[in-house]
């Protein structure tokens, strides 16, 4: 699927719900544990797919890689390493293909990130804040650190023309549109998706340029500017704007979207086994 | 000053106390005032030296000008903005100089980080964790959110040759040689900095390419790789290794060196205001 074509089906989708939520059960923790489980899908999606390739999955990634991977650049990268076992962990881990020189490429990388319990709150008409007299709570900025392993991987993947990172987002501090909340007693409340004291999107898009969300950013864009080629690493960044929570197949269509643009990025280090 | 000087000065400094702590009075919000303190009397410092230049500081950057330095670059970048107000503030602020085309760039950004209390708390042997019970705190990871503005301003400047952003950090969680603390009691306690559960360095290298702390990394450096030239904007970072409080003349001179590397290498453009 086209990511021009996915953003329009997410938007249809968004719009077939009018925004409004009746049922919400969703938290951070559950989140993340599913895009664990639909990275082995997609997984096992892309083996059907692709039969003459060879993909493995990882939860995590060593420090030491990473540094390994900067100095094949030059000496002076990654030469830092504190805590001998440093590694990060994308919650969703990552998926990586054999290439025909027998190197593992990176093929999709995800993370799901779960903010804002507002409108279950609101459903529920529980008041929050310090004194339990506010209907919204300001939105913390934990989103932030994000930021980490977005730059740990772009590191990692620095020589590649191609970054299949995928930020899923979801709760009340990542909306896009206007959502109207039927409280239990029936009464309404509408939160408008651009609060400053919940919306915490402008924190995350510094990742993609402020290229659009909601679309496969994972072929680098290159630009030019004062003589210079600049290679873009740009994430993908996907949010239920509506509130809604991630329904797994879209989830897993998303990463099998990403991941066939990786394989076609490296598809000259893939000819020999797609050809065999 | 050079990066390596600054570099051999701190260390000496920092095996001149031989590691061992007897007071400590800091906190983060202290530390936070003070890089704002430091980079006002830092452009007062430039004012000086330079009395041909003109230079501004601010608290703050919209995320609207950042968009605006993208679109600049590209039509397709610097295009989401939900909250129409947002923006970053660096705690230590920006320094600006008027170039000859009156366009302000950047000359210096700081941030100070202070994270890890352990030492304060060996000190006082008061006891911590759930139970009360534990001598070393396992360390946080909010530090990983510095990631956030890095990522801003590196984009702010992407089309700039040079990256002059500060990183100053403070506390348990930053150390890079063991400390041995001397409690009220007089008995000691050594930490030793490379433990996992206190060190959180690693969690921060993705944003210098795991090139050496305690430098100057203001001068972009370019690397070449796969037919491409890549130019890295590396975040200079900066630890108070040895636990020891930042003194602001050690801030000062580190922001002054990176101002003037920032200045050499935009020379071309300052040439009428520097000769006339």
């Amino acid at each position: 699927m086209k990511g021009k074509q996915q953003s329009d089906r997410l938007t249809m989708q968004q719009k077939a719900t009018d925004g409004v939520i009746g049922i919400f059960d969703e938290n951070a923790q559950r989140h993340d544990k599913e895009v664990y489980n639909t990275s082995i899908v997609t997984m096992a999606r892309l083996e059907k797919e692709f039969p003459m390739l060879k993909f493995r999955y990882r939860s995590e990634l060593s420090k030491q890689e990473i540094n390994e991977a900067l100095q094949k650049i030059d000496k002076s990268l990654g030469q830092t390493l504190f805590v001998s076992n440093a590694r990060i962990k994308p919650d969703g881990g990552i998926i990586e293909v054999k290439d025909d020189y027998d190197n593992w490429r990176v093929v999709v990388v995800s993370e799901a990130k779960y903010q804002g319990k507002d409108i279950e709150n609101i459903r529920l008409g529980k008041l929050v804040g310090k004194n339990n007299d506010q209907v919204l709570m300001a939105a913390g900025n934990a989103i932030e650190r994000a930021h980490k392993n977005i730059c740990e991987i772009a590191n990692f993947m620095l020589t590649e023309p191609y970054f299949p990172y995928i930020l899923f987002l979801e709760g009340s501090n990542f909306l896009t549109q206007n959502i109207t909340i039927i409280r239990l007693d029936g009464s309404t409340y509408t939160i408008a998706y651009d609060d400053g004291t919940l919306n915490r999107l402008d924190r995350l898009t510094a990742a993609n340029y402020g290229m659009p969300i909601n679309t496969n950013l994972c072929e680098n864009k290159f630009v030019s500017a004062n003589g210079l080629t600049i290679m873009l690493q740009a994430a993908s960044i996907y949010t239920q704007g509506n509130s809604e929570h991630w329904k797994a197949e879209d989830m897993i269509e998303i990463m099998l979207d990403v991941a066939r643009t990786s394989l076609r990025m490296i598809g000259k280090d893939l000819f020999h086994q797609l050809t065999k």
